[in-house]
């Protein structure tokens, strides 16, 4: 860690020769990552850049200021951003802190600007150019960028645990003294990155897994981890990669073939999200109210409102006999590897972005021109799609 | 379930003929479990016993009253043990109802007679005959009721989890698009039948496992989990399989070696315990002070008092950049399975009493002679020590 101030001179010839990155402390409730992680400074500094870190940024990940010892440390948002080429977080910054940034900056976190429509006219009056993490293409190219994927897996494995936790039974098969104890079979609803994750985990721990996705193409997936795959003769994959919406009609085929294999798990786990939109309901009242005693259901979609009818977003609540835990930013409970996975994906974008220590985009390359929401990129863009928001 | 009142006289007939068991509902704050779960019940029945339960004895784990389909259901637990002949509970009774029981019934459930001098003479008072499950001696033919045994196995599986979700960071080796996430160390101390449980379980979820017990000859479990082995040099096996206490020397030298291992491990889970006595503090405040910012201490012997010096008996505390988790009564947290477990343990303890409908324990027989903490089978023993109360 270095503080402003001394060396004046020598810093001034530094700054002019370098891409100046700021990363802030997030500020939203509940929000424990940090953008950038030590280990990474290093390697932005090879690329050319400078790197400066607010004040207590990393300390819910206990990074403290002194672990970042590669980078400046300034207490004020404000002035950390003031001079910056480029701003990450991992939320969408404050507008107060938009407003300090330069105007023709870079900033890169999650936006999902459907939510955020203030904050968007405020990037483009400051003529900002924002990457929104959640646009990242998903091709092959682009993975090592995807933190959607990346943070989904982590809270694929999480929830797994918390089924466990929240069950008043073991998950695997137990031979004791007095006899064997029956596994727990578990169901996992939705078979993207956080699903498959959370299937694999619950199998660690010796459960039964069953596996369902609207998407029938995820079945050969559920079964290489050794799940069952619940077919219900609906096809509802849609663009991107992400499932698309049901039909009402479908829906109702759906349930009807899934309310046998709910009302027989011991713990149900829920990741059907559709960026940007609510949640689908996967899981209706009736089917809950037809569960097992003591059954529990993860709901990893609280963060959308959730799959299952009765879900409350961030609380753990008894309906009946069955325990429905909805925690929000589950990635943020596994903060730690969280932002290493992120401060990673930022820097293979960050490789895309700056060339010979300057910041030089390829507005032809489709993963920039996807992921950008707003600014400077969308007059030079050329031969790619205008980026929707 | 059937209730008390229809047919009166054939009532009076089969209660001549049957033992009479009745189970209460607990009432300790956190005590989740049951003594008694339904399908035991048919095994009870089998043997020639008649079994009531109080009403509300299973709701904590999802058994409401009528999934006892064979047993009478009483409210008031006065009036249910009135004319039992054996009362079957998991925490020692109130007063009030040991006070109602029948002179020279038979009482069986944990007692811990040192923190319930009243009780036992109260029990003495009342002539009543108690089995005190943490009695039972640890052989081989006395494995199918060792309850201490039983619920031990299921807290260590959950320590495994409270760590896994304490942590922010996760157990497994995980290969992303952006590199490896590395593998939790987990340190597991005092390898019982907790302990091993403990380590089996952080094994399945992908963390590497080191194990340490002041018993050296349990290297060889540890090994057969996939564990190393972390020698101190120090020999501390007890009476009946139990460590013994160490002397100040030798915790010095353990202590020594243990600092290392201790200062490395992302998750330690502590199992030490000495039966009634307070747990040794296998991990100081300076050790504590020395760990990796972000791990976990996960206490199961915080009954006891805990096994580090910062633990707090039933809550989850951080000192400095560790977090110190030290749930009280984690069996209870796995109510479902630990009531089937312990339900198991006490049948097969019934065995040995009842014999053609009748309670005629065999007071020579070890097991029983061991396990009673008062009553009449004191002064018919032949052969075999007193028991210690």
């Amino acid at each position: 860690m270095r503080r402003r101030g001394s060396s004046f001179h020598l810093k001034v010839v530094e700054i002019s020769m370098t891409v100046k990155i700021a990363v802030l402390k997030e500020t939203r409730p509940g929000e424990l990552r940090v953008a950038m992680v030590p280990s990474v400074i290093d390697r932005l500094m090879r690329l050319g850049a400078q790197v400066a870190i607010q004040s207590g940024a990393g300390d819910a990940v206990k990074l403290p200021d002194a672990a970042f010892k590669n980078a400046t440390c300034v207490v004020d948002a404000a002035q950390l951003v003031r001079d910056a080429d480029i701003v990450l977080a991992v939320q969408p910054p404050a507008a107060e802190t938009v407003r300090a940034m330069k105007t023709g900056a870079l900033l890169i976190s999650f936006i999902y600007a459907n939510k955020e429509p203030a904050l968007v006219d405020l990037l483009r009056q400051k003529k900002i150019t924002c990457f929104a993490m959640e646009r990242v293409p998903r091709i092959s190219r682009a993975q090592t960028m995807d933190a959607l994927s990346s943070q989904a897996t982590l809270a694929g494995y999480y929830a797994a645990l918390l089924g466990a936790t929240h069950l008043a039974r073991i998950f695997p098969r137990m031979t004791t003294a007095v006899g064997s104890l029956r596994p727990a079979t578990v169901l996992v609803m939705g078979l993207g990155v956080a699903g498959l994750q959370a299937l694999a985990t619950a199998r660690r721990l010796g459960a039964i897994v069953e596996g369902y996705d609207v998407r029938p193409e995820t079945k050969g997936e559920a079964a290489s981890l050794g799940a069952r795959f619940v077919d219900t003769g609906v096809n509802a994959t849609g663009e991107g990669g992400y499932a698309r919406e049901l039909t009402p009609e479908e829906k109702s085929k759906v349930a009807k073939v899934l309310t046998a294999h709910i009302q027989q798990a011991d713990v149900i786990i829920t990741t059907a999200s559709v960026p940007g939109r609510p949640a689908p309901k996967l899981i209706g009242k009736a089917q809950v109210d037809g569960m097992k005693a003591g059954a529990v259901i993860v709901d990893l979609a609280a963060d959308g409102g959730g799959n299952c009818e009765y879900t409350k977003p961030g609380e753990t609540i008894q309906i009946g006999q069955v325990t429905i835990v909805a925690p929000l930013n589950v990635p943020s409970l596994l903060g730690e590897h969280a932002s290493e996975l992120y401060a990673k994906n930022l820097l293979n974008l960050l490789e895309l972005l700056i060339h010979d220590g300057k910041i030089a985009p390829d507005w032809n390359d489709e993963v920039l021109a996807k992921t950008a929401l707003t600014g400077a990129g969308s007059a030079k863009r050329v031969g790619v799609a205008k980026p929707a928001a």
